[in-house]
Order: C-alpha cells, then sequence, then structure tokens
C-alpha cells in the first residue's frame, strides 16, 4: 500500500448558473426559458431569505469567491481537489447552494411540487448534457451523477439512463419525495429498477428535500397563513434525514431489491449515528416480529430476506463531511458501507478546511477502516479504476499520517 | 399501600355503530347523514379489505360479539373493566376498529382528508354528546377524550373545549395529520392551547393515522396506479410511529411549551423502545450542536430549554398493551412517563387475556416501578381520585402477584 492515500468524495456538487444553461437546453424551450429564468431567481432569491440565511452566506462567500467558480470552471475545479486532497469525487447538481441549479424546477430533489413534467425533463437534460462534457475531462475522476425526473413517464426514464450510460454517467439520481405521485414500491417502476440493474447503474439520493413549503408554510391556504412560524428550521432539520430515509423503506418493503438483486443504491449525505441505526432496527424488527399481524395479515412473505440484509447487499451510505461519531457508524453498519465526501462547494461542508478536518477527525483510526472509508469502499462500489486514482493520489493524496 | 393495585387504561375505546349516533346529530344534519352514512361504511368496508384483514377481524370476532358490545353497552363495559382488573380507563372513539367510528369522518384521526369542515365538526359532536353521557356513569373511572378538528376555525375548537369541560370532558384528541393545513407550529392555534392550559384539559395524539392513501395507491393520478403494491403494509408499521411523533416535533421546536409551559400532552401507543429514546435524541442534538448553523442561522434562541426537557415536564406516554421490552423504557424516559393501556377492543390489544398479560410482562419487575406504569403514573397525570379508585382496585385490582 502507498503511502498516500486515495480519497474519493462521495458528495460534490457542480452546475452552471441557471441562465448559462441555455446552450444545453433543447432551442424549443429556449422561449420559455428567458421567461421562467428571471421567475426561478426570484423565488429562489425569496426562498434564501426565509430558509437559508442570505447575511451568513454572502459572508462566507466573499473571500473565495474565485474558488467557488469551480462550481463549473474546470480548472478552479482540479486546484480545489489537489488541495483537499481528492483523487476522484461523485458529483451532484446545485453547485453554489441556490445559485447554479438547472432551469425549470430541475434541481437537487427533483421535486415534483409545481414541476411541468416536460419542462423538468428538458432542465434535466440540459444539466446532463453539460456534467456529461464536464466529465469528460477525466472520466477516471469525475463521477457525474445524471438527474432522473423518473416519476412522469418511466419509460422516458429508461431512455434516459441509456443516454446517460452512452454519453459516460453511469450514476444517477431519482426524486427523494413524490408528493401524490406513486411512491417507489409501486411496480410501474420496474423497467426503471431494471435498466439500471442490468447497465450497472447506481441510483442516489441526495439529503436536502423534505417539505419545506409546509415547514414555511407556503404551501397552506392563504386564511390559515401566519408570519410567524417559529421553529421551521428546528422542525427541518430534525425531519430530513427521516425525508431521505423514506424511499428507501419503500424499496425495501416494495421487495425492490428482491426483484433486482444486484441493483446498487447510495444515499448521500445520510450517514448520521443518531437515525440510521434505529431506521434499520426497526425495519427489521417489522420483519421479524409478528405483533401486528394479528390484524394486518402476512406483509413479509414477500421477502426472502431482512430488510438489513437488503440493506447491507444493495446500499451504501454517503457521509458527507461526518463528525467522528457517525465515523464510529461502521461498526454498526460494516466498515465497507461508509463513503466519505466534502460536500463542495456547500459551507457545512469540510472544504476549504478539508486537511485540517482529517488530522481533526480521523485521528487514532484504524488505517485499515480509514482507507477504506476515505477511498477505498467508493473505489469498489462505483468500480473505479484503482491504479489510475493512486497516481493522482501520490500526487495530491493525504499521508497515514491523519490516522495518528 | 393496598395489595390490590390500581390499574388505569391510558388506552380504551368506545363509540356507536355509525347510524347510531343520528340521535346525537344536530337535526339539520340528518338528511345528509341519511345519505352519507351507506357510502361510508362502504368505503370503511373497502378499506377493511385492502388494510385491515377482513378475515383475521372476523374471525377473531366471532365467538366474543356479545363482550364487544362494551364498545356501547355499559353494562358490558363494566364486565370487561372487571374482567381486566382495570380501576379507571382512557375512552377514544372507533371502538371496534372500523364498525364504530363517527359520522362524516369524524373518526379516531379526524384526518382533514376529503373532509368537509361543518360535517366533520357535526360528526366530532355528536361523538362528545354521546361520550360525555357514557362516561358521566361514572367519571371517576372513564376519562372521554373529546374529538376535536382543530384544523379548520380554532375559534370553534376554543368554544368545543369549554362546552367539553362543562360537560365532564377534560381530555381532547386533535388531528395528528394536517395535509395542507398549517402545522402546530402556527401561531394561530395559540388561542387553542391557552384554553387547554388554562383548564387543565389535556392534549391526545394517538397512533394509526399515517399516509394511508399513498400506502396503497388510492391518492395517486389514475394513470399512475397499479394494482400490485408489494410492501404497502411493510411500509405502514415502519413508518406509523414517525407519524405521531410528528406533531410533538412541530410542537416543541414551535415553542408551544415555552409559551404554555402547563400544557400537558399525551401520545398514546405510542411508546416503543425502537423509536421513541432515538427521536429524543435527535431532538436534542439538534438543540445542543451546532453543525447545522453554518447555513442555517440561529434556530434555537426561541427556546429556553432542551426539547426532551419540554417532552420531561409537558407530555407523557400511553403505552398500550406493550411487551416487557418497552416497558424497560421507564430507565430511559423516567418511571413517571409511561402509562400502560389495554386497547380494548382492538385484536392487537391485551384484552380479554389481560390478567395473563400481566403476570407474562410485569414478573420481575419492580413493585415501584410496576405500580407507576400500570396506574399510579395515570392518576397524577389525570388528576384522578386515588381514595375512590383504591375503593374499585379492592373488588377487581390484579395483586402483587404480578411482580412475582
Amino acid at each position: 500500500m502507498s503511502e498516500r492515500l486515495i480519497v474519493v468524495s462521495s458528495d460534490c456538487h457542480a452546475g452552471l448558473r441557471i441562465a448559462d444553461y441555455k446552450p444545453y437546453v433543447e432551442t424549443k424551450y429556449h422561449e420559455i426559458m428567458d421567461q421562467s429564468v428571471p421567475l426561478q431567481m426570484e423565488m429562489t432569491e425569496k426562498a434564501e431569505e426565509s430558509f437559508l440565511m442570505k447575511e451568513i452566506n454572502d459572508e462566507w462567500r466573499a473571500p473565495i469567491e474565485q474558488e467557488l467558480k469551480g462550481a463549473w470552471d474546470y480548472k478552479e475545479r482540479l486546484k480545489m481537489l489537489s488541495n483537499d486532497g481528492i483523487a476522484a469525487e461523485v458529483i451532484f447538481p446545485d453547485g453554489i447552494t441556490e445559485m447554479n441549479t438547472p432551469p425549470f424546477g430541475a434541481g437537487l430533489g427533483l421535486s415534483p411540487r409545481a414541476a411541468v413534467p416536460e419542462l423538468q425533463w428538458a432542465g434535466a437534460m440540459a444539466h446532463n448534457r453539460w456534467l456529461a462534457e464536464f466529465c469528460a475531462n477525466d472520466l477516471s475522476r469525475h463521477i457525474g451523477v445524471a438527474s432522473i425526473p423518473l416519476l412522469w413517464d418511466v419509460q422516458q426514464a429508461v431512455d434516459a439512463v441509456r443516454w446517460c450510460v452512452d454519453n459516460g454517467l453511469s450514476s444517477v439520481m431519482i426524486p427523494t419525495m413524490w408528493d401524490e405521485h406513486a411512491p417507489y414500491h409501486d411496480r410501474k417502476y420496474d423497467p426503471f429498477w431494471e435498466v439500471c440493474e442490468d447497465l450497472g447503474v447506481i441510483i442516489h439520493f441526495h439529503s436536502g428535500p423534505a417539505p419545506q413549503p409546509e415547514y414555511f408554510g407556503t404551501n397552506w391556504p392563504m386564511e390559515d397563513r401566519s408570519d410567524d412560524l417559529p421553529g421551521a428550521m428546528g422542525v427541518y432539520v430534525s425531519e430530513v434525514m427521516w425525508w431521505l430515509y423514506r424511499p428507501l423503506t419503500f424499496m425495501i418493503w416494495g421487495g425492490v431489491f428482491e426483484r433486482y438483486p444486484k441493483l446498487k443504491v447510495v444515499m448521500t449525505e445520510g450517514g448520521t449515528a443518531f437515525m440510521l441505526p434505529p431506521w434499520l432496527r426497526l425495519l427489521d424488527h417489522n420483519y421479524t416480529d409478528i405483533q401486528f399481524s394479528a390484524k394486518l395479515g402476512d406483509f413479509r412473505s414477500h421477502l426472502s430476506m431482512a430488510p438489513t440484509e437488503y440493506f447491507a447487499r444493495n446500499i451504501a451510505i454517503g457521509a458527507s463531511c461526518v463528525p467522528r461519531q457517525d465515523i464510529e457508524l461502521h461498526s454498526v453498519l460494516g466498515e465497507d458501507k461508509l463513503m466519505w465526501g466534502s460536500d463542495y462547494p456547500h459551507p457545512e461542508g469540510t472544504w476549504p478546511n478539508t486537511a485540517q478536518y482529517f488530522k481533526d477527525t480521523f485521528s487514532g483510526l484504524s488505517e485499515t477502516v480509514g482507507r477504506k472509508i476515505l477511498g477505498e469502499n467508493a473505489v469498489e462500489w462505483y468500480g473505479l479504476d484503482r491504479a489510475r486514482l493512486q497516481e493522482v493520489a501520490d500526487e495530491i493524496g493525504p499521508d497515514l499520517s491523519i490516522f495518528k
């Protein structure tokens, strides 16, 4: 083993400024894009005021404006990766949080709320085209996660997955929330799971989406609205993990991994010691305990394995900028399940202090476990080119001193 | 201390057969009741087929048909309480699960989905009138939980609470889910919390409600529906506790207990070792940890105490027909927080085998803790007449041998 560690960030973000997506949007949508982009920017501005603290963000950004351009500028990107010691990265949309997002509501989360299916597809495919180009700079280092608005037309999603694979993208993201549409235990999605399994495409859910309009009052009948909503943010941070785990609750119980045993899923920015083990224990409890069946019937016979067995086989955790406490999750989940991430360029991430973070957080951890969480697990899960990444790591990777 | 234990069931159910509510419904709604009751019965029948296993229920009921009449027949009720050794009981609506429910969608859960506000109020008040009469047989033994459809008109809810107190009902139930209406962190509900605090009225949430239409596909666009939804029930049992805790997440973060420090809340049939401690740990983590505030701002300054401190002061747990494992929760939550319940006449309850259940479940538990969980905690929380209940217990209560 080399003295320099292969670090893979399982959670980075990249994207153009919204108006800059225009060359990647089909021309037939240009007119409506010109009309809707100013509206979307205004809404985003508003959301930033109530949801993300504008002053905090502005203050955080001011001194690092140049470096943040790595959200779309390839040269800056390489500098960022070098400084952080990252050999390869998994790339989600929505670069500088709310400033870089594809048009037509096709950003992180792919919320169906108020989305027009045809337009959301147009926005998502525009991002996918740009992302394929961006990653083509070096496919061994940049694993782009394409956006697939799965809820609308499953065949269109299947076709899009084939397009992605043909264009170097073997990871996809689907909506975390479905609102009034069919959840993921519905068999209508089977063709999508099937094409992903067949082509080795990895499905991603990224944390963040939650019913924000419910917390902040924007979806209630007008006469119900109050300007005074103390605690909305406390509710958000208390619920956000649950909304991330929810699609997997439906997929596991829905038998998706029973029918597609080789399907791979990642939940990103979801490795919290507080909720993950209890959620898994609960799923298994409901599978093995018979207390409920008195009036609910047998709801387990279509599954040949316990929920945590599917979890162990089919699901990995993107554990972004985790504190040491969450790294210790490896002892519960198995040491092959956690994949560290930097969350660049989000302010809650470790960038631009990743080197220091490594020292503070990994000190005293065994080298074997540390190597796995920092990179080797992702190399395995995503099937990356280890030899090539070791070459990169030998130039920029952190050394073993972080475990001292 | 007497040799015979005061047992209080914190979770029993009672209600008329739906059509029998007519004398309690205002006459102006009789015509619409005649039209809607057959529809509601048909829907209930359907729900029973997909959600509750009809054959299982029918088989369970056949030999105990007479005893189940205790859901509305007072003499049978007293027999049931005697046989179970229960001195006092907290009474929720929806007697024999789906067979006894107030009209106009005013049953357990008070779901706003597809409800007509005026009619749901009419159904709820009909039940409240009947319940007040039923409990008036012996107010020291029967604590009726009135139904308050809080989501629509807060002033109407305030007036109804006053009516309840005037009629012997000092406990109320409010909706567990609010759909598109304002959640409980909205200050529009303050007049309701205030009247409850002022009059010493205890607010209840009873487990069971969850987005069943989402699990079973009845709320999706027609073209999305599939007849094959494996796992719907597994998702239900895995999520149901979360939907019960959710209103309290909003109330705690919303500062309700900060503004109304004497307000009392019970979550009933919610004492599960699997989810309760992790949920509480998560709330406190979000209060004490500052990780998120990098971009979310300070969302804690309106709370002078940590979430679990409000929980300890303002919230009790109705722990229905719990296994021993969940009784051990007392060591986490404090031994004054758990209140046992029989869940009569639901098939998942301990009735009619409560005596045997006591022996199987409480064996080896300390008498002090056992007395609290079985009755003394409820006597305290609900302010019951201990001397009177000891008289009843001396006739019918279990003896200390259950702790042997």
